[in-house]
């Protein structure tokens, strides 16, 4: 540990004491100033749009040099076009709503005292994630509307880009007024310094991991500081007995093929027994190129099904493959859910009411989805107009995490010399 | 681990399997329902009174022969009046109104996609302690209120008071028609296992911590579900300098004597410089009995005060201890707070309507009170009814934790047929 602490300005609890200053400035920004800045912010990414690309240009030649799949290089890869995206985004949280300073309730106790909620921001908001620079600037532009300093720790990969991107950043919080710490990268990439991120007690006051499973079990293994968890989406399509059979099957092409590898893609199909005869060879049909898995009797009924393991069945697989499982009733549907799901969003097809209703209530998941598809389930769609992530724990935030779930709340307590009897 | 392993129907994962099963039973289970299960738990708490305190003698005696202090037997003895007193606080929840089931938010998107924002319960929550018994009894009646489970981990010192309690508990479950799994105590009090208990993935939805500083930082070390910490009350009172002294000393001394062993009594006085050569002797003569430590100003001023050392202006005493900062602004008063406060409870006196909106504003605490005695911050005098925790972190809870704290939210998404383009 010591050769990082003696990192001058650069040792990660050393940025962890800057960004805490810095959100100490940013609680009290208006919004107007807040707005400004984002405007700054999104001509000075596009200003420094040459030397982005150069940094980014080094890190995807690196990552050639270490063969690197494409589909990896393809994420990490900047264009003029992507550049102008990243723009466009900052400019568009300057349109949404400001969280900070909504009075949520207040109420006058029966001896006189005053009591107001107030959300405020959370304070210094960390992030963890893999590749994808854009979410460096995303990211930025969510906490700084909310009121948030960002602190954030990019990977190794993507270290030139994501370094050219805070550069114009800070230089546009430094036009603005504002602290140009409101955003700091940790530069040192290590996973030393990754865990010491993970254990900045009294500085973070939220740490949001964006990335796999291992990025997810080494912070539930290391953090010390209060996270957010934004996890695995194994998300299952349940067919009714009572379900349309063509929205059944435009919903699960939707789910499963849209953006086969994002979290809200459906991986598992699960059918009422007494429809799954009819259902699932048109659903096989319906989804040529993607490999089915699936228990006995899904495999008796379509010859093409592959038997599937019970670790099928809890697989998030970010591919064109789908786990089937038939169920002799509703009851076991979502039993089977509740069992095999990472609580991120589940989709019943159904014409019957009270199946809908009972699906809804009794499947234990941020969402709930009746005739729709699991793929509707983040930020944009929900009308939050942007994400930092989607929870899949209960506490504090559960499902897209918008401006609202950057915040907290602070009790103003008014009195005129109360004192406790 | 091997020999926990072993224990038949009582090991710690077993133990949260169970009591995961009974949740997802009281996530459906009316209000009505519930609140008959509250009664019935009531009386049977009475009805068993003889045996929770035959219990309760065999722990009293078990401290006294390891000579504890009688301030922590104090607060392990149970009493028949103390035993009402459990049971009048499980019939007071029955009028509690129900979080359960709540639209917190609906709207329908230009697409036509209805989406409803609903209150569920966490699921289990799990809360470990220190002593008191009573904890036992008022921690299952506002999880059951709220619809979760409760897992109970209690300390070795009342395992007896506590293993009664959950008897009469379940006993009165079995007869409302519930699962009698809904509270569960974990009746092996060791370190392993208390260390498993916090590690309790995919049974535990929410763990609450309720404990001196090495119960936070072992959570804080070990575990991997998500917490709450209902941490240190170090709070301030600070007088501005345009005070009512009258109203400053009342406060001073309530803030400081009315109970001060509890998290929400006051630690540290913080005097604007103007005032603190005429405020300061009032404060010490005020506070007979009260030992002062403070900076060298006050000690100048009051001879009394002896000299604080860093740590103890970090320091929750719980005590008839008092530290003493003068400063020269309320800015300086404000990052004085910020440093050394742990976000609990901060108070300005001050007939300066400017000055008490701008420490509102910038002191980063739970609750901050003007012109009022930290001693109101708990959720019976906020009006919550009753509060199973005090939150000093930003994520999910912030202040006193009441029913609503002990929900969630998830969303409920309608479509007809509705894929994403």
């Amino acid at each position: 540990m010591s050769d990082i602490e003696t990192l001058p300005m650069n040792s990660v609890s050393e940025l962890g004491a800057r960004s805490k200053a810095a959100s100490r400035v940013l609680a009290s920004v208006s919004t107007s100033q807040k707005n400004s800045a984002l405007q700054m912010a999104a001509e000075s990414v596009l200003d420094s749009a040459e030397g982005i690309l150069d940094g980014n240009q080094k890190d995807v030649d690196t990552a050639r040099e270490m063969n690197v799949d494409e589909l990896t290089i393809d994420r990490l890869q900047l264009t003029e076009k992507r550049i102008r995206s990243m723009a466009e985004g900052l400019r568009k949280v300057t349109a949404l709503p400001d969280p900070v300073g909504e009075i949520v309730d207040d109420w006058t106790r029966p001896n006189g005292l005053k009591i107001r909620r107030v959300r405020v921001p959370l304070g210094v908001v960390a992030v963890i994630y893999e590749n994808r620079p854009n979410v460096t600037s995303d990211t930025f532009g969510l906490c700084l509307k909310s009121g948030n300093s960002a602190l954030l720790r990019g990977s190794s990969a993507a270290i030139n880009s994501n370094s050219a991107i805070v550069g114009a950043l800070q230089c546009a919080l430094s036009q603005a007024g504002l602290p140009s710490d409101s955003v700091l990268l940790v530069e040192d990439t290590s996973h030393e310094t990754a865990i010491k991120f993970m254990q900045l007690n009294g500085y973070v006051d939220c740490l949001i991991p964006r990335g796999g499973r291992s990025l997810i079990e080494s912070i539930r293994e290391n953090a010390t500081v209060p996270y957010v968890i934004d996890g695995d989406g194994n998300c299952h399509v349940y067919v009714d007995e009572h379900a349309d059979f063509s929205q059944g099957i435009e919903i699960l092409v939707n789910a499963k093929t849209q953006r086969p590898t994002v979290c809200n893609a459906a991986e598992s199909l699960v059918v009422h027994a007494s429809v799954a005869q009819s259902f699932l060879p048109l659903a096989v049909k319906a989804l040529q190129g993607v490999e089915f898995v699936g228990d006995e009797i899904s495999q008796k009924i379509v010859p093409e099904i592959a038997a599937a393991t019970d670790d099928d069945f809890s697989t998030e697989y970010l591919d064109l493959k789908l786990s089937v499982k038939v169920v002799d009733s509703l009851g076991d549907a979502i039993d089977h859910i509740n069992e095999t799901g990472s609580g991120h969003s589940e989709a019943i097809i159904t014409s019957d009411v009270a199946n809908a209703e009972e699906f809804s209530m009794r499947v234990d998941a941020a969402a709930v989805l009746v005739n729709a598809s699991t793929r509707f389930v983040d930020g944009e769609e929900f009308g939050f107009g942007a994400e930092i992530g989607i929870s899949t724990q209960k506490l504090h935030a559960r499902g897209p995490m918008g401006l609202e779930q950057l915040t907290t709340n602070k009790y103003i307590v008014n009195g005129m010399g109360h004192i406790r009897g």
